[in-house]
């Protein structure tokens, strides 16, 4: 793991690294010392590591639940190079889509080949962050929705280390047989008139979850309109289940 | 308005009273003097203005919100005389429903009804409690599930002055019409296993709500099981949309 470069704000440090050939970036309060929970963040498709969404979600995460918080760029999004062989995929699926074709199965098919790169990579990276000395093996919880829950639910489903997830916008074509082996509490974000996955698939996936405390926030609004208030309420879903 | 008894503890006074022939009860933050939002409570079916459920919400509402909180007794429950002709249909009731008849469309229709009595009751009940210098003209909520949404529909749809309500356990055959008059903000309760309303009866409730903020708050677990943390919610939500 090799640090770029560090700069703080407003009580927030913020670390650039890459892990191999992973970048990634590492939030946590100015100044922590000892052992904290992380939260593990994934961004959604055409988004990176930095996106304004998931910028403005690790520092609430940090001010208010004083959590470490990481985030890394999927491939071929942010600082990572065009993969060829996703780029084929997706040239592919635009053309079947253009063609008449549904967008729900191929985006499924998609994100499933793409988590069995990404698991490995946020696992391993799990691993490098929780060695620092400011983050610690404290409890871990996933933040994820779009892109970020169809990687997320797979992450979730292989890493006994998570303990709480907040997932969304997703639905069970992509994630419904691994969902069913998640156990840990769930927060699931879904947008009523969500233009990109249909309602039925999204209750589906919610309703596959092993888990006993699932509890799903169904908001109006488009794929991209989940309300601010939801950001608050995960702030005390992560308190309520990875203490502080 | 009668008062029949004044009590106090852990900060909370109550007061029950009558109002003509519906028997009531106030709570208030003791020695609360001035104007402050006032949150109106329907009960479930079977239950009264005092049920565990509808004290325990209160209490917190008062020490938590600062708000005052009213309850009356639904017509034959609580301290009310049974009704011949709400007692005749109940018994009808079970007797299709033994018969093989679904349950919901009667519990609907029962609903509806009973809402034509109640309504009225409590808007007069509104008008006598903010008449009192401890309460005062504020901003106004509504609380009720079950049968507390299949009466709370109608009122809050009737009264410009709820501003924001709690509804849920409820299903679109008994509301779903009125529904579309609503346009306050509402945070709705489904219980995912819920063995009285269907779920897709629920669900197009919740979708027939006109209010531009809705938020739909799943969890797993039967017809009463609905998950504590829900009532630390509703207190958010009232905090945000009455003010204090």
């Amino acid at each position: 793991m090799r640090f770029i470069a560090t700069t703080s704000s407003d009580g927030v440090t913020e670390q650039l690294f890459t892990l191999g050939e992973i970048p990634g970036v590492l939030w946590t309060p100015e100044g922590a010392a000892g052992t904290r929970p992380l939260i593990v963040m994934g961004h959604g498709g055409g988004q990176h590591k930095k996106a304004p969404g998931i910028v403005a979600r690790a520092q609430r995460f940090v001010a208010d639940g004083d959590f470490a918080v990481v985030a890394v760029d999927v491939p071929g999004h942010g600082d990572r190079p065009t993969d060829p062989e996703y780029d084929r995929i997706a040239t592919e699926n635009q053309a079947r889509v253009d063609a008449g074709e549904e967008l729900a199965p191929l985006i499924a098919d998609f994100q499933a080949l793409v988590a069995r790169q990404t698991v490995p990579e946020w696992r391993a990276v799990l691993d490098a962050v929780q060695e620092l000395d400011h983050v610690g093996a404290g409890p871990v919880g996933y933040w994820g929705v779009s892109l970020g829950c169809g990687l997320g639910v797979p992450f979730v489903a292989a890493e006994p280390r998570v303990r709480a997830a907040v997932l969304g916008l997703g639905g069970a074509l992509a994630s419904g047989e691994v969902a069913a082996r998640i156990s840990v509490p769930v927060e699931f974000l879904l947008q009523w008139d969500d233009e990109r996955v249909p309602r039925a698939q999204s209750l589906a996936l919610f309703d596959a979850f092993a888990s006993v405390e699932k509890t799903l926030h169904a908001n109006p609004g488009r794929h991209g309109e989940i309300p601010l208030f939801e950001l608050d309420s995960a702030v005390r879903f992560f308190l309520r289940h990875l203490g502080r």
